[in-house]
């Protein structure tokens, strides 16, 4: 089944706005069988919106429209629908009653505008917005679909997820597809490649292998459909089972969460306390960390130390070792995980100290060089990392190799 | 002058990676007076990139095609482009001799793939690129151009600013722009526009003005065009002295920066130092400081305090004022905000203390009420907002708004 996916915004095109929503819902598609064949963004102007959709629906099945369904008078993608489609714009009672629902007890609740937003073309199946007062539209015509949806991702998300994705399926009769994930660290993809060579050469063909690289992370995903689901569901836990000595310790995960989460997961089963103490990354382990609702139940907190003076007055690390090792060395990142473990009194620790760059480098420490310590209850190890010269990217490397160590010490 | 982007690669439908280049190349584009009309992203096919070429081509002036330059087979950008103009692949011993220098010195330096990226299409006007290995080649054909360059972002970047964007102000004679921004903190879309109404209504209709939002803050963007650059300046400097008054102590830059950086120009200007205490922001504060290279110039680092008991360990909140008035609390944040500022010893200091949701709302305290304290010398100031539901939004707005209160009270 192939997709096409229109964009409509002039802040789309102005870069006002980067279009995340297409590769989410890329993504979420290729999941379920359904493959996007381009993805085309253009501004809030009928005859641009036409031109697209006619041309679309002529080699694609399903084409997926965001954007353009505010209440103000610059927003024309329902008006031009209806156009291309030949109906007309009618008062939806339900809709009506649903946008009240949405916006019950706000200030200034229902006016003019939402109102409006109950008008809805008459030839459509309209599909309510459990989050928001924008509606969603669904267009059939000769066995295609077009599904107009918004462009605010919170609600095309919802929406995809809980409606448009089920009546697709549905409506295409797709087979149902299964997937496992194996999130691996301490991979490039070429190596990880070389490594998993003769397993994937033996993969049976109805099984397929996506490599999706992140920064300092490496997700596999196996996909394949088969009518009996429990004899799908049998091979492909088979072939997680043969590719896990393989990889060993470097899988972090066997589902398709992020590294912050399995840390999460891992303390709050253990019923551990973690606390970080964060040089070159700044910050950005303990944004992570708390980003993920529920932290506070593991998460006890962090010492940002960029100044020597914070590691020696606040995390007890000698002056003797910032003197004569550096700030960037073993020996200091180590009684940094240390310092803050006992200070904050938790069960783990982790810390880092690098040179994130550009500037600060020297022949012995380079840009890029970032030492990483973990401590669990009275042990503490520590990793010599050599990233490159990108501050940003320095950063979430480091951070996520922290994770990624932590996560195998918790496990020892 | 009309621009079409084409982004190729498989990449971006099945939805690995988010486009981010064509909003970056949108928003560069429109600064000098080049409109974008449409964005198309499709795979990695020849079929597909002809027919969106020569479409594109008869209604654009100018078409920008990225991705799809790598070295192994999947590329095939450059060949598509050679069948399409009707050219053919020559070897150019400049580009070997660029591609040569710039992986001098990297292990496994020049192989087969390498040398095969100077095979250049014929017709083309070939561009050295100065951060990679593949080449940047530049079509012309009855007056339009297509320029094909790599999907790196940081290659086309470069490419773009230095050569791209400078050629084809040339070609076209493009009148030059100028701009002011205005940054701009505290301020719904709608508000500033009421706000700024009559200011709006009375500039000179040459001049453009744009609102381009973010999370938490608002950039204003004055644009126009004249022959005279000097008048044009003169002209577009008493605008924004007009708006001056306006918006007082709202302004939080003149200049198209974010708060971290204006904090931290504010910060080397005064040669003071900066400490963070985080809750509900998490570290996110101490993350997008020290995401700014030479931070550690002014920036000593952070304390975490998730837990209550790190508020009253490390940063020597009352533990009776935690028990009274609870952790997000004006007594708490302002203590942690004192606390961090006299451990780490620093001029300015600034706290966080929020409920960032989903979970943890009470009907006092609900989801998305955040305090944030600063302390400059020996003053200190707090202030309580309340922002919405989403977690990463509420981390985001806190993290701005405790920016833009500091640098309000550092210039009192």
């Amino acid at each position: 089944m192939n997709v096409e996916i229109i964009t409509i915004g002039d802040e789309l095109l102005l870069g006002q706005v980067v279009d995340t929503n297409s590769a989410w819902m890329g993504a979420e598609l290729a999941k379920e069988g359904f493959r996007v064949r381009g993805i085309t963004s253009i501004g809030d102007e009928a005859a641009d919106i036409k031109e697209a959709i006619g041309r679309l629906l002529g080699k694609a099945d399903i084409i997926l429209v965001t954007g353009g369904l505010g209440p103000t008078k610059d927003d024309i993608t329902l008006q031009t629908l209806c156009e291309f489609f030949e109906t007309k714009m009618v008062f939806s009672e339900r809709i009506y009653k649903d946008i009240e629902a949405f916006l019950a007890g706000r200030p200034g609740a229902m006016n003019e505008l939402n109102r409006m937003q109950a008008m809805v073309p008459k030839k459509a199946t309209v599909i309510s917005n459990s989050v928001g007062t924008a509606p969603i539209t669904w267009f059939e015509r000769d066995g295609k679909i077009l599904v107009s949806m918004p462009g605010v991702p919170v609600e095309m998300k919802t929406v995809m997820s809980n409606e448009i994705i089920p009546r697709l399926k549905k409506y295409f009769k797709v087979p149902s597809i299964q997937h496992r994930h194996i999130i691996v660290g301490g991979y490039s993809e070429s190596a990880l490649a070389i490594k998993l060579e003769e397993w994937e050469s033996n993969l049976p063909d109805f099984i397929k292998l996506a490599y999706l690289p992140q920064i300092g992370l490496m997700r596999l995903r196996l996909t394949a459909s088969m009518n009996d689901q429990h004899e799908l569901s049998r091979v492909l836990d088979a072939q997680v089972e043969k590719v896990k000595p393989i990889l060993g310790d470097a899988i972090l995960a066997l589902d398709d969460i992020t590294p912050e989460v399995v840390v999460g997961n891992l303390l709050l089963q253990r019923k551990m306390t973690m606390a970080t103490a964060e040089s070159c990354t700044g910050g950005n382990i303990a944004h992570l960390i708390t980003s993920v609702s529920g932290s506070s139940e593991y998460y006890k907190g962090s010492v940002v130390a960029y100044a020597n003076d914070i590691k020696h007055n606040i995390l007890g690390v000698s002056e003797s070792d910032l003197n004569t090792y550096g700030a960037v060395s073993q020996q200091v990142v180590e009684q940094m995980a240390r310092g803050v473990q006992s200070r904050f009194n938790t069960d783990v620790a982790v810390a880092t100290s690098g040179v994130a760059g550009p500037t600060g480098g020297t022949p012995e420490k380079p840009v890029g060089m970032v030492w990483i310590a973990v401590a669990v209850r009275d042990k503490v190890v520590s990793e010599c990392f050599q990233f490159g010269k990108l501050r940003d990217r320095n950063i979430t490397r480091a951070t996520i190799e922290a994770l990624v160590l932590l996560k195998k010490e918790i496990e020892k």
